[in-house]
């Protein structure tokens, strides 16, 4: 017998019937065999990243040698550049393991880099500025306001040792800066982009320098995607995701996704999942789906009565952890007290599991159609795996829903209105 | 001319016409009407806050002792019995001044409860447990296991002085187990519901613990609710907030509601107005809104592209702070690097003041219905006026929706199956 895939899904009642399914898996099987294609003519960048193990040396080196010299990485990078990197920290970094990472440059609020400024020293950090171009007004603005407080902490000779840039390996305005500072840069693989860049240095030099073993990422992705590849449709968490996605959506007009994990460790994961739902399908005033972050037991107790009683417009999924690392059992301080009584003895993975399950009982009795995917513990395995077999899901519903899920025409308008209030030249309104 | 109000709201081009807003208006009329009438009738126990400011002295005299007293405070609590008080410490708690306030019991995941373990000496903590019946597995499970590891450390006859219990004044689980133990109380309002609890002590008590002046938020919230009664429809925040959506979900099937704000301290305002509005009217098939937790600018470079040119169905509020209290200019490192050259000179201010313009400009571009909520700074009394502005608003929303937006019906059964799955006596599946 074949070892288990990392992800498992099942479906709860998702109130489709045995002819519906079926045309489904030719519909999936289909959007395969596309990608498939797609992939051996390498019009996907995104789809290399399992191959990828062998390019991590520059990444590890750099992260090894950054870890010895600073205590803090200040990560710049908005978007695409830091929701990766903030989904691998939140669940795999440890206390006392690694550096301190911290995130700027998504806010360009000031008040937020005077906090920072107040809580690090300088001189101890190091400073990850990620853009591809060197365009992007956030991160860039950030940059260069710590790049100018670095210079007067340590100098101007010895700022450049605490800059790394991840960029564009040849061209645009942060390579232009890199290059002549001397800064040491890692490369923004030029076929994957933002959204789709987790799995690369974009994230995985945040990841490192907090002692995440981004071997193991990679690993777990290339778990996930030989499972996207072999499996049967029945049993292909990815494709099954996004067919069953877009089916309630085309049949009933369901087109909230709600991704909603049992555990704290994985609140950034859909965080990062809401952008690269979102920007890549978000392309037709016909089709496109509102993603949720939303984290499991809290919004039990928030966005339920929504979810049972509300528009039936909403598909949910948990993504469920079936072994955490610590587990309590709940002391019977009260024997004579029922309110409190009846929990004697069960253990907090227990009840977060109940309250998984409970959950999906309300939402199934109320109609509401509703998913989970399950991996047995937190690891860098598991999250490689299940954000690459996020990927894979965005790509597949890329195709069945027939737009590009690789670009974002939409966000250019704002762009060129940035510019434009700013003063930039060719910009004018 | 009197003094102005701390809240404005200016709707960008909400696509309505001048027949649609005064039709509206007259709607919106009738509401603050039949509002007025259930207020006298004391029908609705959240309109009673703004007079409350005499009600403070029990819970700042709690607070200053427990201050003395300890380092940590350990908020246990889910829902409406934590988001307020994360709201108000996320904007306006500040390093070094009050007690560092930490939450649990809103996920029962063990490894969350380990991590705060790790981090904390319980010898230098207080604990805040609340539940208004102590019948909420969530905290009340953590509490249990709080209160145990407490007792290992410090005794049985002493943990009692570091527990204070916000919860009913009379009877209940919690009230049971607090006069058994002697814990120190504050009351949950018995009128009030959880999501419109936060101005109460059930998020003043934190708040004054993290050294916020709770008399501000009640002063905000008072300044919020004389506007609502007192302007007329076209200048009043609450009503339109209220009025617009209603009308444009009517008329559109625009059912996302996206509140935005434009600096970072404000983040959990947004996902306490999650459970507010989702909960008080997610009630029906037919109408409720799904909720959605932004944060500007960030989310430009995640949403903005579903927003633009997919599905026409949201509605997006922004919440801009006029002023922030530091402010930085973006050095002119590189003047002949066109790609940066443009920013020098412009201050982060300005900058994320451009971000919410530009992707208000965007949004109306492409036909997106948008609009601005505007305080000048964010203080205590701004936070409190806009969380009461969006308590009132729900309020209005729930009377020309024609819902209950006071109860949780749909919670019921989710509630049900956990004591089921756990072995509650009388809840059997």
């Amino acid at each position: 017998m074949p070892t288990p895939h990392l992800i498992s899904y099942h479906a709860g009642d998702m109130r489709c019937d045995a002819q519906e399914l079926a045309a489904l898996s030719v519909e999936l099987e289909a959007a395969r065999q596309t990608l498939k294609k797609k992939k051996a003519a390498g019009e996907i960048g995104f789809l290399s990243i399992p191959g990828s193990a062998g390019d991590l040396k520059p990444v590890t080196a750099l992260a090894a040698k950054t870890t010895k010299n600073f205590r803090h990485l200040i990560v710049v990078g908005i978007g695409g550049s830091d929701l990766g990197a903030r989904a691998f920290i939140k669940a795999l970094a440890r206390p006392g393991k690694g550096m301190e990472v911290h995130f700027i440059g998504a806010s360009t609020d000031p008040d937020e880099i005077a906090a920072l400024l107040d809580r690090i020293d300088l001189a101890k950090a190091a400073i990850n500025v990620i853009s591809k171009s060197g365009d992007t007004i956030e991160p860039m603005s950030t940059f260069l306001l710590l790049r100018k407080m670095l210079v007067a902490k340590v100098g101007a000779k010895k700022h450049a040792r605490h800059i790394i840039a991840t960029t564009d390996e040849k061209s645009g305005t942060l390579r232009t800066i890199a290059d002549r500072e001397g800064y040491a840069t890692l490369p923004v693989p030029p076929a994957i982009g933002g959204r789709f860049s987790a799995l690369t240095p974009v994230g995985f030099f945040p990841a490192a320098c907090a002692g995440i073993k981004i071997v193991d990422l990679i690993a777990g992705a290339a778990d996930a995607d030989d499972q996207f590849w072999s499996a049967s449709m029945a049993e292909n968490p990815a494709a099954l995701f996004a067919g069953l996605h877009r089916h309630l959506a085309r049949r009933d007009g369901r087109r909230v996704t709600v991704l909603m994990p049992y555990a704290e460790a994985l609140r950034e994961v859909s965080n990062w999942f809401r952008q690269l739902w979102a920007e890549s399908l978000g392309k037709r005033s016909d089709s496109g789906f509102t993603p949720v972050a939303a984290i499991g037991a809290a919004d039990q107790h928030s966005q339920l009565q929504l979810w049972t009683e509300g528009p039936a417009d909403a598909v949910i999924t948990f993504l469920e952890v079936e072994k955490f690392k610590k587990n309590f059992a709940v002391p019977n301080a009260y024997p004579d007290i029922e309110g409190v009584a009846y929990m004697d003895g069960h253990t907090f993975e227990e009840i977060i599991h109940a309250e998984r399950k409970a959950t999906a009982m309300a939402l199934t009795k109320a109609g509401r159609p509703n998913g989970t995917l399950t991996i047995g513990s937190v690891s860098a395995k598991s999250v490689g795996a299940v954000m690459y077999m996020c990927m894979l899901a965005t790509a597949v519903a890329g195709e069945i829903m027939e737009v590009n899920a690789y670009d974002q025409p939409g966000v250019e308008s704002m762009k060129r209105a940035m510019y434009a209030l700013l003063g930039r030249k060719g910009y004018e309104l």
